[in-house]
């Protein structure tokens, strides 16, 4: 019966889909599904001579896993990985690095519940528009699960940009009301310590509560990240159309769930004045720097030495327990119910990805600006 | 003496600079200073057949144009373009269009009193750290004369997309904390009544208000615009990396002075419940549409039909005239006044740019969406 | 010891490599080694709805294949692969497809007599110049191992092609001295006939039969291997940079051991006048055609609808039996002398690569014709 | 009537055109037709710190102008050029460099008696196929008028090079059957001694004599180009499809009336053996080299520090003027007959148009290698 539905767009409606690539020199390209195979990622244009550790991109993707504590979701998902090409003796090559997790169940679920039915917010309407047909089994390549093939790649970036003393941390400054005071100084060292990835445990514990209290109701609710890039090399990015922060915006509203960007002042911008905004230079010691950092840490499109920081707004996810109205593929009304396993709050298990997708950008805009030297090509 | 300055970075400090293009199919790469000969632009990708409409280009940048009103920059600036190439007989021919506007007044100014210093959160700084020489005369290709050549690019593709039905507007919806009411209903077509261009007329009073008052105190203020496209086709877009909202991102945030986007509810969907933000298919007459639009018409990176809507946060000018603490290039502690004409609120000329990048994001991305179809390379 | 020699180059000259990734619409990425855990394709762009002739690309590899014949090298490969992602019941869904070939043995042979020596006219000195490093245990990305992956997305890119009726059959028509003789019309049909690949019979016996002389004395020699596109629509290609034989040629010199590339007349237009190779049009039953092809069928870069004929000039293979002067890294003179099994002659395991890079341009082009068109923005 | 044809066309069968953009670091983009306001170039990329040499680039363009010589065309060309933005007080600053030739007459000539008619081995028909108009003016995009904005952005590029002490010549090789004779040593400074770019004078005379001869039947007749690329740093270029040879074919086969490329032995490989073939290593003063160069500089697509050198075959141009058989655009048979001023052999203006693709690819190739080193990321 599924099949059928299925051959049935596929006459009418077939295309291709293209976007799973990222990046300029240090390059990757996703592939995969959530109830195929598996899934993977391709990286070139990592450099040669990279230690890889292992554990560390192990490390990672937990931080990331389903099932990790009981504010996320208890689906379970296979996070062991295969080096495919790209590594001799434990060191990257230079050649392309290929990375596969095999999805450790694949039979199809009973999906007949929603198989012919769009379920509200979510990618189906637009996807069988698009492409004429859609993986019921789980959202193709919508699934959340793509993003563990950014966190490899990401957590390789990492340790490239790790030798260059390059830090990339992210944490919840943010779920439903329930924000980080503003008098606190943030200790990017305590995100981990709980299992909403706050850094400040007060503020913490009643995200956890809160994020408790909606799951029990089968809801969902929305939460914010935070990202710190510190020794962020000065020059890099572009004063045009390839300015640093308009790839950073890229490549965060790229994570599933994603309806707001914001780099340094962000929207509070629109209440200041230029007098109150504009970040003073001054010069310790010899070293030039700026008494605020409402830039973020880039002016004018490229890095000036400071931090670099900016928020991400997370939607609540899509998936609920209550009846909502909806359509079926025939136009006709209907109502969707939802079941088994899904994350009441997005963030805690986002902020990996947003850590990743991160570092992908700032390594990529370093290899660039490594490349405009004319100095260098004299040497 | 400027010019030993400007040589003496040379020698050490000489990169290139790229970035320069914008678009996969509708294609587009700016050139030239705000001091040099002139600023120019080259379309490569627009489709043959359009019947170019001239004046309307002449018309869009009217909207950009400094000293337009009391509100904005008094500093002159020609608006005239000659067409170099692409169109025969009024009618473009499908090669490249490329336009120029040649610079009214090229004689350099006295620009002493900045030239060795870096102004407080302008490029200065960063541009002369990456590319070790900076254009003192006016920020180079930092300046915002180079958006004018954004401005005739997507007014052709406005025109393009005025074929396909599809319209692009974008108006002003705060300044500093005035906001428009809520209850209001937005009127598109009110927005060119006023010269801040908001289309509530007793907000947009409010607004100039404040604007000239903000302006007798040399000092700036930020603001937001908010963009609406009507009619997109269902379907554009792409659901990695190259979602359509990521594109739209990326292009506002390659606005000079924008520090933030949301789409649909945007930052607000933090503190949303899912049970509240998911928008409920409903079918009307065999049309599928959803009762509310949180999700800003674009649904897993794909557009759905429903309208497309946006904000993007503007900070205030950098330029002011009160003294501000700063260090010239030796390092030493020194103070920066402004001069000049500067704008006192950047919001009401950015409204066509804001257009225009959105113009340039939708229709590069159905021309996309064209080429994906396994049917059409049968036909 | 190998170690220690790579490890000394790791120290002082650590580079990535890049260029794994060929076409624009239907794009792939190879990665993977002839001696790491296997090679793999990676294809973003192919359209849905394909039914995948699985037994088709295992054909295809099997033209390719080491030990197929007494004319080609003996060694042992793999040529079982694995569909990773992208395929739903038999049929392509549009996403990415990745597809991995395992080697079957991993375990390194004994190389130390090449290890540190410079094999003549082999990548290894160049390959050590650039990335400071080589993989001394076959090549590395310059093994041809790697187009295996090539024929892989080339074989489905033909079933592609097949739906829309366009055929590429490339054939040998030279080795050594042996030609085809000018008089004989091809029969594309009897190139799989004989081991050589070459569809005239009396033609093909010499070719063994001088191939397998040069292998006795452990020698190797040249060839030429010649295709056609039958059936190419009209009007693909771009006027520029991009002229469809520019995009072919590439494609071919891109192919180990490949040296030069022609099109229709090729070289011998060097000695003709304009009165001979201009190709006359014609009239039949209201279809335009030329009376003869030394356009090979492309005028001004552009399909014109006549057959597409392209040479290919292969060098002899660089392994070799007999010693030959060289020398090691450190300067020294030294002699390399052959070991175990290579091809006596490449052309006939070369016959489905080229056919298959040049299905990978044909494809390509035609979706990319397929974006340009301002009608079908309006449909 | 003229622009009823067009419009005709134009209302059924409007495309766009793409592919007018060449290179990755070093990118140019090139604009204009030969009937229209002018060409031009926008190169994107360039160093800032060239001082750049004006009177080079004029001098690079006066290599190809028509009218240079009694054996070519006696067409006046416009070859003042302007530069629009990327120069400072004669020194490039690294923003886009556009750079301008306005055509000096810019009537229509009188084309009524080609405008409906296919031009054999011209463009014309692909060009309506595919565009569904053509510039029946002057061939549009696909006039060798466009080239001249090549020779500017290769100049800028071999002044770059210069820098790097890396030299690009080329020469006229063979004109018809007229060949260099083998025994000579050919010296590069003897190129531009006489009017057809041939080092050697005999060889030169008879060349002359012999496109005088064609030319006064009103034929054409086909050339040969060989070019030699000296002190190319090694290790540029890649190993997979980005072969450096590869490259370098792609740009030469962009050039108008080019049927072939060939690197090293070329052509001459298919008949030798690999005993003959490889190029054996040698050390001389520590300096490695190899003792022949069939490999033309190039070993698996990666440079080895010996000369590059390559030949490009020229097709005899297409207008000739003995009357043709042709078709007219509704297909009813006819001839065709050549007006005016032709060149009766391209290949002695082309001689600059090959160091400047050379050159451009060159490079582009330099600046990316600088860019993959891990130890540059960390310097």
């Amino acid at each position: 019966m599924l099949s059928n539905f299925l051959l049935l767009h596929l006459d009418y409606n077939i295309h291709n889909m293209a976007g799973n690539t990222f990046g300029t020199l240090y390059k990757i390209t996703t592939f995969g599904e959530s109830h195929g195979k598996g899934i993977g990622v391709v990286i070139d244009g990592c450099p040669s001579g990279l230690k890889l550790d292992v554990d560390h991109i192990f490390s990672e993707l937990q931080r990331r896993k389903p099932g990790q504590s009981k504010i996320v979701t208890q689906r379970h998902e296979n996070e062991e990985f295969e080096i495919l090409s790209g590594v001799f003796e434990g060191i990257t090559t230079g050649t392309p690095l290929a990375i596969f997790i095999r999805n450790q169940d694949q039979r199809s679920k009973d999906y007949s519940h929603i198989a012919k039915k769009f379920r509200p917010s979510h990618a189906d309407y637009t996807y069988t528009q698009k492409y004429g047909l859609r993986d019921y089994r789980g959202g193709g390549r919508s699934s959340a699960r793509e993003t563990a093939a950014r966190v490899i790649a990401g957590a390789i970036a990492k340790q490239v940009l790790k030798t260059l003393n390059v830090k990339v941390n992210a944490f919840v400054s943010q779920v439903g009301t329930i924000t980080l005071p503003e008098e606190i100084t943030i200790d990017l060292n305590k995100t981990e310590d709980n299992i909403v990835r706050c850094p400040h445990p007060q503020t913490a514990e009643k995200m956890i509560q809160l994020i408790s209290q909606i799951k029990k109701k089968g809801d969902t609710i929305g939460g914010k990240i935070s990202c710190v890039v510190e020794n962020c090399p000065v020059g890099i990015g572009a004063p045009v159309f390839d300015k640093l922060h308009a790839e950073l915006g890229k490549a965060m509203l790229s994570i599933n769930a994603v309806k707001g960007f914001e780099i340094g002042s962000g929207f509070s911008a629109v209440q200041m004045l230029g007098s109150e905004h504009n970040d003073a230079f001054e010069s310790i010691d010899g070293k030039v720097s700026t008494k605020t950092n409402y830039s973020g840490g880039i002016q004018g499109g490229i890095s000036n030495g400071m931090n670099i920081n900016f928020n991400v707004a997370f939607k609540p996810v899509a998936t609920i327990i209550p009846a909502q109205d909806s359509v079926d593929e025939a136009g006709n009304k209907t109502t969707v119910e939802g079941r088994g396993r899904h994350d009441p709050c997005v963030v805690p298990r986002a902020v990996p990805i947003v850590e990743s997708m991160a570092a992908l950008v700032i390594l990529d805009h370093i290899m660039i600006n490594k490349s405009t030297k004319l100095d260098d090509l004299k040497s």
